[in-house]
């Protein structure tokens, strides 16, 4: 076994560079991010070992998350995937030349003798086999598409997407005007981008079909959901949520789609199923390595896997998430990266750690920016937390700046302590600065008090002079200390039914867009003149005022509270949330 | 005195809302975002409390910052600037009506008598004097442009910026195309935006004059400072620095500059100095006010100042530097929002608390984006901190994808302990969400190896799978601990001299922009060959290897350590540094 330089990068102890040749034997199984970044990493700071990484496809190293935009034509050329930012390709021979990489394509490990250390391989052209001894061993053997089982999903021209033999054989099908119309199973990130792809530039007649009640259930919560739904319907993307796809039938060279409560879809020429990812962790679990939850592999903080001198990244591990503490499978290309480099730090003895995570993820559709971190509220009542929720409608300039634009954010945090527990951000405006402000903070489990004084560059052109952070913190607290009641965007209209509800918009925004709900009896005061206009607001509970962002009436229920009246609330977000055009 | 409710919001303990009449007399000094944030919230906190704002002049809560985008014609009137976003002017009667706060317009605050707890004013119309007692006082007195002892500066023609009365003259003299020509003294980050708002829709002749030896230097590192001044040169600015003005001189109808060492510059219809802000600190100062660096009023982090129940906030006090733990004076937007709020939770008596600050800002400058925070590395060795550097040039968006822009950032730390001082990003791509990530860092003191884990949001059109922030702290760390060597951007010219430099770069991009510096000899090598050529590498030391980013050349200076090569250094960001067209 090599020698591990430990504390290698402990901050006071800097040692000279590593001159010797380290006689150590890496095998990689998996040609992806995380494989190649542990294995390029590995090679680095091992003078002299020998690292081999064993891939069963033909494409290594593309950008998979890339593949929706070579699909959608923005890309020209699936080559462009692979290729590095100064235009080289990276094949095997690029690595074996710029890192001392070897990997080799077409070889298929088969089985993992943790005992005896090495790995058996099939060479597929040939289907020869072969031994791969290690001292170290870094399984990246990635996820696979989850396949519905729905009887006709094995009928040609019923695809996954996830790898790039998917993306090329459907991108030939756009080029040559194949596809007229095309089905998506799953409103998951890539189903929806997938819309994206199709439209935009194809044209192409889109139909997009979700088990879940709302589009995005893992990103976001169901108000928020709404705002990407009206972005799709305004794209002209048809949607069903809530239905269940009983069966695929083939007619001529058609496809048909038969849901639950909704008959038959037809007419497709291709249907495209994404109903999320598993973790291929067969080889790993056939070893010996320890499965958990959704049958990811399990690793410590240093990628290590249960099986001595074996560790495990990318898309086949489970990662401790933030928030819960638990283990969970997020397979996301920057934690991919991230993993690789940590088992590579952690086989040269430099200490690194990955995690726990947030899940930050982020999705363009079409118009919308779309980003979320941390739980969602609906995700944390299901994980036991007592919660409030604060929603936020903001530009993303100074609003007097041109071409601001529009964006609502909410944060999710526990009603007593204030953690912070998640935030989702979407709309026409930059948001990712916002959720990626936040992941820190979640990660040390920060109140919301402590967002008070976040410091951000501000400039008109660029942002605020207070940040949406700032405001949602504040409205969060004031919910839960001042007990100043929002209702969430989506239960507007079912608080109005039995409500007073005082709309405080000036006039002109009143007649451009009527309060829409049916309820107890509608009041219109504008803010400006809420003071002085005291004495026309009955005191008939529930009242709920509402007003285009929630800022207005907001502070309307203050008012209303420090004079006396009861049992107040306001539409969290405004009228405004759903971004309406 | 009014009975203050303690830790009014600490986590555990919510209370009732406020319900009670408060009978506290509140007085605030100046009408800019400062006072009137904490006036609004005073007020809102305090209910029935007499809030009152004193201000000599009769604009109030106009947007300060949006001045030069009104200047540019990018916002067509004044009033843009004071409307709220549901366009509703912010008059003394809003103020009033919607906040229940009485802001007075003409009436300057005259002498503050801190033992008898009142301020004596003076109405400017009327000339009348009268007293306003208060319980509590919040001076918000705001800064004054710091004018230049040049002669001449007094003349008709010459303007400061940082009032609306001033920037309605020039945008009137605009209109009528009385300006051709204009001279602007001082390249600070509103002489820089001046840039642009004279030259970009109007077309005027602009020409730059700055003291230092390079146009923001407060902001700027002066290789970062080097890419700004590109863009200015790009746009047909006129930029001159390390220059001196020792007069100012009227020619007819015309204006001129004369420079200690380029003579005299002619012809311009107005000159606007810019030459940085000083606070108005005179009121308190009397008043018996403890005040500080550059004529900064103390307070402590509950923006309270020495004297009794009176507090200080925005653009005169002085805040407490994140980095050196020193006062420092840092009039920012975002600081004068969250300090007014701060003193208004003091007084009602919730727990809060401002800074201490990084002093992150950004500017735009045509079409590059300017964003930093933290100590640059001039201020930092200044501060006596020995200190490393860590560049990097990166795109905003994966490489892959289309309409993807340049960005450079750097980042500054302590050499030791890795503690991070500083981070600095200029580029064309959207470059605040780096900065706003590092602020919350650098405020604790956090080492470089905690960047690390960071998690951000990935899909390709928003940003790489690895942030700039990884490898901007991972070549931090290799600079500190594994000796490889980065040389500022600014000294590659100047280390190439004696050096062997060895290009990495593919054959194509050298012979679209070859290396152009002298130096002792040339090698070119492209990265993909390195390990196949290390014969051809000659050991005539120093070795400095260069590429584009920086990224291949740190790489292959790896290699050449590992294989036995000494006094190998790569060029830090590459020679893409300087974004050239």
């Amino acid at each position: 076994m090599v020698t591990r330089r430990k504390s290698f990068l402990s901050p006071h102890k800097p040692v000279e560079p590593l001159n010797h040749l380290h006689h150590v034997k890496i095998v990689v199984i998996g040609a992806s991010a995380a494989g190649l970044k542990a294995a390029c990493r590995a090679r680095r700071l091992l003078t002299g070992a020998s690292v081999t990484v064993l891939e069963e496809g033909q494409y290594i190293s593309y950008a998979a998350c890339g593949l929706p935009y070579y699909l959608s034509g923005d890309i020209d050329e699936a080559r462009q995937l692979m290729m590095t930012a100064y235009d080289v390709e990276k094949t095997p021979d690029y690595f074996l030349k710029t890192k001392g990489v070897q990997v080799l394509t077409g070889v298929r490990a088969v089985r993992i003798d943790a005992a005896g250390k090495q790995v058996n391989a099939t060479d597929l052209a040939s289907n020869e086999s072969s031994e791969y001894p290690y001292d170290d061993l870094i399984i990246a053997t990635g996820a696979t598409p989850i396949k519905p089982s729905i009887p006709g999903i094995e009928s040609p021209g019923v695809f996954s997407f996830i790898r790039l033999e998917d993306a090329i054989k459907l991108r030939q099908a756009l080029n040559k005007n194949e596809i007229e119309r095309v089905a998506i199973i799953g409103a998951g990130y890539i189903g929806c981008e997938l819309c994206e792809s199709f439209k935009a530039l194809w044209g192409v007649e889109t139909v997009l079909f979700e088990q879940k009640e709302q589009i995005l259930p893992q990103l976001l919560d169901a108000e928020m959901s709404q705002i990407a739904a009206l972005e799709l319907k305004r794209q002209g993307i048809e949607v069903h949520t809530d239905v269940n796809i009983t069966e695929i039938k083939t007619a001529g060279d058609k496809l048909s789609v038969f849901l639950d409560k909704l008959g038959e879809f037809k007419g497709f020429d291709r249907i495209i199923y994404a109903v999320g990812v598993q973790p291929r962790s067969d080889l790993a679990k056939q070893a010996g390595a320890n499965i958990g939850v959704s049958g990811g592999i399990i690793v410590d903080a240093q990628m290590r896997t249960n099986l001595p001198q074996v560790y495990a990244v990318g898309d086949c591990v489970l990662s401790n998430h933030a928030v819960t503490g638990k283990p969970v499978y997020l397979p996301l290309g920057s934690s991919a990266n991230r993993m690789g480099r940590v088992a590579a730090n952690t086989i040269a003895g430099i200490k690194d750690a990955f995690g726990p995570v947030c899940g930050s993820s982020c999705l363009k559709l079409f118009n919308l920016n779309i980003a979320a971190t941390g739980l969602t509220a609906q995700a944390a009542r299901e994980a036991g937390f007592s919660i409030l929720e604060s929603w936020g409608v903001f530009t993303d300039k100074a609003h007097y700046y041109p071409e601001h634009k529009l964006i609502s954010a909410k944060i999710v945090f526990e009603a007593e302590s204030l953690r912070i527990l998640g935030i989702q951000a979407v709309g026409f405006g930059e948001i990712n600065g916002i959720i990626d402000i936040l992941s820190e903070y979640i990660k040390r489990k920060a109140n919301l008090k402590e967002l008070w004084d976040i410091e951000h560059a501000y400039s008109p052109p660029y942002a605020n002079a207070l940040h949406p952070i700032h405001f949602l913190s504040y409205a969060g607290v004031a919910q839960a200390h001042r007990k100043l009641k929002a209702v969430n965007p989506r239960q507007v209209e079912a608080a109005a039914v039995d409500s007073t509800v005082l709309d405080v918009r000036e006039e002109i925004e009143v007649k451009e867009k009527p309060f829409r709900y049916a309820c107890r009896s509608l009041l219109t005061i504008p803010f400006t003149q809420v003071r002085d206009r005291l004495n026309e607001i009955p005191a008939t509970y529930p009242i709920l005022v509402v007003c285009q962002r929630g800022t207005r009436s907001a502070e309307t229920v203050r008012i209303l509270i420090e004079t006396g009246f009861q049992k107040v609330s306001y539409a969290g977000g405004g009228l405004g949330f759903f971004l309406d055009p």
